[in-house]
C-alpha cells in the first residue's frame, strides 16, 4: 500500500485504530482551539497567558491548514471534498485566522471551528446518529410550510402588539420606539422575559398579560406539528405491507408473517 | 382584451408574469411603508429624515388608495371584495393615514398594513399554504372548547393565587394591589418571569415556587390537546369521499365500504 | 305550579328564558363583586370610592346569602346541595364577608367568589364543556402516578442543585441560604428566570447553564405524558368492535358497517 | 423466628405493619435531617438554634449509621446490598457528616440524604410506581441518540451565537467575554431570561429576537421526540409474549401469530 493510500485511510476512515486515533486527536485539537479563542476574551486570563494563547492558536491553525491541504490532495476528486459540507466547514475553520492578519479582531470567528466538532459523530457509531438526525431533519422539512405560516403569524402578531404597546405606554418606561416595543413583544411572547423593559401602566400590564397567555398557549402549535410529523415519519419508516390472506396492516418493519392470521407476508 | 380585463388580470392574478411582478412590487411597498412607520418613532432617525418619511408615507398611502379603488371597481361584484377578508384588511391599511389628519398620532396604526403581508402566500404557491393554515386553524377550532376550559381554569387560578400573594406579601415588594398581584401571577405561571415584581418573604417564595412548577407542568395540557387534535385531523383529512348511497362522510383513509350503510365506496 | 316550583325552575335550570336570565344576572353580580374586591386594594381608586365599594360589597353579599338560603330550601334534599361541589363554593363565596366583621382584612378572601364563575359553563351548552373537562381530568388522573414520579424527581433535583449552588456561590450574590438557593433552582429549572438572584461566579454560571438546559429539555416529559394519555383517552372513547367477517378494527364510534368489507357490525 | 429474621423483616419489608411503621419513621427522620441542614444555612434561625441543630444532626447521623450497618449485616449477601443503588445512596447519606469532621462545611452535602426519600415509593404501592418510572426511563433511553444530536446542535448554536453577540455588543453591556456571552445565549435560548445581561444595541436586540424565536420553536423537538417514544413504548408494552417456536419478542398487543415464524402465539 502506498504512503498516499495509508494516509488516506488514516485521515478519511474512522474504523481502523490509526484512523480512530487521528479523529480523536483532531477533535481534541479543535476543542483546545475553541477554548483558547474563548479564554482570549476573558481579560484577566488573557493578560497572563496572551503569548501562550497566541502560539497555540497559530500552531493549531498551521496544523489544520496542513490537514485541509492533505485532505484536498489525498481525495480522489478534490473538488468533491472542497465543495462538500465538511470541506466548507474545514475551510471556514482556518480562514478567520488568516483574515485576522488584515482585519484585527476577526480571529474571534475561529469559533466556527466548533462546527468541526460535528466530526464527533464519525468517531461514535456514525450511521446510527446520521439516521437519527435525518429523522429530525425530515420532520422539520416535512412541516416547513406549517412552520412558515406559524412564524409569519407570530411575527405579524409581535409587530401589531408591539405598536399597540408603544401607543399605550406613551414612549416611556423603555418603550421608546416601535422597533424596541416589538423587541419587547418578542421577549414576552416567547416567555423569555428579561425584565429590561416591562409595562408600568395598568392597560400596558393588561395587554402584556394577554401576550403572555397567548405565548404560553401557542407554543403548543409548533410542538404539536413536530410531534405529529415525527410520529408519522417513524411509522412510515416501518412497513406498509398488508396481508394477502386477511388484509391486516401495521406489521413490524421486520415482520415475515402476519400477526393476525399467520400467513406469509409478500412484498 | 379590454384594458379593464388586462388590469384585472394584473391585479387579481398571481400566475401571469405581470401579475406576479405587481404582487411583488406591492409587497415591497407594504414593507417599505411599515419600516417608515417604525423608524418615525425612533427619535434620532426621525429628526434627520422626518420630511422624507412624511413624503414616502403619503405617496404610498396615495398608491394604496388608488389600488383599493381599482380593486373595488375592477372586480365583478364590488361588495364581494369590500366585505371580504382581504378587502377589509386593504381598507384598514389606508384608513389610519386619513384619520391622522384629524387625530394626530393615529398614523401609527398604519402598522396594520403588516396584515397585508399575508398576500405573500399568494405569490408563493398559494394553495399549499392555505391548506396548511387551514389544518392549523381546524385543530384550533376543534379543540376550542377544551382550550376555553383550560384558559378559564388558568385565569381563575391566577386570580386566586394573586390574591393570596397580595395577602402574604402584605402590599409591599411590588405587590401593591390585587390586580398587580394577578399580573405577577400571570407573569410567573406563564414562565415569563420579568423580575419587575418578585416575592421577598419566605412564604411568598414558597407559593411562587408552587406557581412556577404548576405553570411548568400544565403547559403540557394545551400542547397535548393540539398534538392529539392535529394528529386526528391529519389522519381524517386524507379521505374526502362521500358515500353515493347515503352520502355519509368522514370515512377512514383506507375504507372501502361506507360505515353507515355498508355500500361500496367509489372514488 | 306553585311559587316554590317556579322559583326552583328559575334558580336551578338554565334552559328556560327566566332561568337563563337569572344565571346571567348572577354571573354579572359575581363579576362585579370580584372587581370591587380587587379595586378596593388599589389605593388611589379606593380613597375616592371607598363608600360606594363598601355598599356594593354588602348588598351583593346580602343577595348571595339570600340566594344560598333559597337554594338550600328549594332543593328536595338540602344536604345534597350543601355538601355538593357548587354548594361548598357558594358558601365559601359569602363566608369571608361575615368573617371580616371579626377579623379585618379577611374580606379579600371574597375573591374565592371567582370560583362561582364556573357556573358560566351552565349558561353555555353545559354538557359539552363538562365532557371536555372530564377528558382533561381523566388524562391528568390516568397519568397521576407518572406525574408524581416526575415531580418527585424535579424536587429532589432542585434540592441537590440548590445546595450545590449555595456551596459554589459561597452565600453571596443572593444565594444567602439553602432554601433561597432551592427557590432559585426552581425559578431556573422552570425557565421562569426572574433575575432577582443570578449566579456571578464562572462555576455558578456553568451549573446554571446545565440547570437551564435540563429544565428546557425535561419539560418534554410531562408534555409527552399528557399527549399520549389524551390520545389514548380520545381513541378509547370511540369504538372497540372488530368486524366478525374480516376482523378489521378501528371503526368510527358511530359506525354500523365495516369499512373493510361492508359487513354489518355487531356489538 | 430468630431476632435476626424479625429485624430483617422490619427493615427490609414494607408489607408488615412493623415494616411499614419503620419505613415511615425512617422517611420522617430523613426529612427532619434535610430540613435541619437547610435551616442551618439561614443565619437568623441558625444563631438561635445552633446547638439544637447540632445535636439533631449527629443523633440522626448516628441512627442512620446504625441502620446502615444493620442492613449490611442482616442481608444474606452484604456485598449485594452495599453495591446496590440504595446501598450507595445510604452510604452517601452518612459520609458527609463524618467528612465534615475533617473538612468543615462539607456537612452541607448531607442534602444528598434527599435521595433516600426515594424510599417513599416503597411505602406507597411500590411496583406500580417502579413500572411507571421504568416507562419514563425507557422513553429517555430509547431517544438518547436523538437527544444527543439535539443537545449537540443546541450547544454549537449557543457557542456560535454567543460569539457573534460578543462581537456585536463590543464587550460592553455585560457581554464582557465569549464564555459570558455563551452563558447569555443559553439563558436566552432556553427562554429563562434572567435579565442580568441583556442586549442594548439595535443589532444585538435583533439577533436576541432571533435566538428567542429559535428557542421558542425548537423546544418542540425534544417534546416531539419524547411524545412519540412514549406513545410507542406504551403501545409496545402491552404484549410481553414471546413465541414458543422461535422465541421472538415485541409482538403487537393484538397479535395472534408470530411475525417471525407465523406460529400461533400462546399466552
Amino acid at each position: 500500500m502506498s504512503v498516499k493510500n495509508r494516509l488516506r485511510k488514516i485521515i478519511f476512515e474512522a474504523d481502523t485504530p490509526a484512523g480512530k486515533t487521528f479523529d480523536i486527536i483532531l477533535l481534541l485539537a479543535i476543542l483546545l482551539s475553541i477554548v483558547v479563542v474563548m479564554l482570549e476574551t476573558v481579560k484577566p486570563i488573557d493578560e497572563k497567558y496572551h503569548q501562550i494563547f497566541f502560539y497555540i492558536e497559530w500552531i493549531l491553525t498551521g496544523l489544520f491548514s496542513i490537514e485541509y491541504v492533505a485532505r484536498a490532495l489525498l481525495v480522489k476528486k478534490p473538488s468533491g471534498y472542497i465543495f462538500s459540507f465538511f470541506g466548507v466547514i474545514d475551510l471556514l475553520a482556518i480562514l478567520p485566522a488568516f483574515i485576522s492578519l488584515v482585519i484585527p479582531g476577526s480571529q474571534l470567528l475561529l469559533v466556527t471551528r466548533s462546527l468541526r466538532l460535528l466530526r464527533v459523530f464519525r468517531v461514535l457509531k456514525l450511521t446510527r446518529y446520521i439516521s437519527e438526525s435525518q429523522l429530525l431533519a425530515q420532520s422539520l422539512i416535512a412541516s416547513r410550510r406549517k412552520i412558515t405560516v406559524f412564524l409569519f403569524a407570530v411575527l405579524m402578531l409581535t409587530v401589531i402588539l408591539g405598536t399597540i404597546m408603544y401607543i399605550i405606554e406613551g414612549g416611556q418606561n423603555g418603550f421608546t420606539s416601535i422597533p424596541r416595543s416589538i423587541y419587547w413583544a418578542i421577549v414576552t411572547l416567547t416567555t423569555v422575559g428579561y425584565g429590561d423593559i416591562s409595562p408600568v401602566t395598568v392597560m400596558g400590564q393588561f395587554i402584556a398579560s394577554f401576550i403572555m397567555i397567548l405565548g404560553y398557549g401557542i407554543i403548543a402549535i409548533p410542538t404539536g406539528l413536530i410531534s405529529v410529523e415525527m410520529s408519522q415519519n417513524m411509522r412510515s419508516s416501518t412497513n406498509h405491507i398488508s396481508c394477502v390472506n386477511c388484509s391486516a396492516e401495521g406489521h413490524r418493519a421486520d415482520a415475515d408473517f402476519c400477526y393476525e392470521c399467520g400467513h406469509k407476508l409478500q412484498e
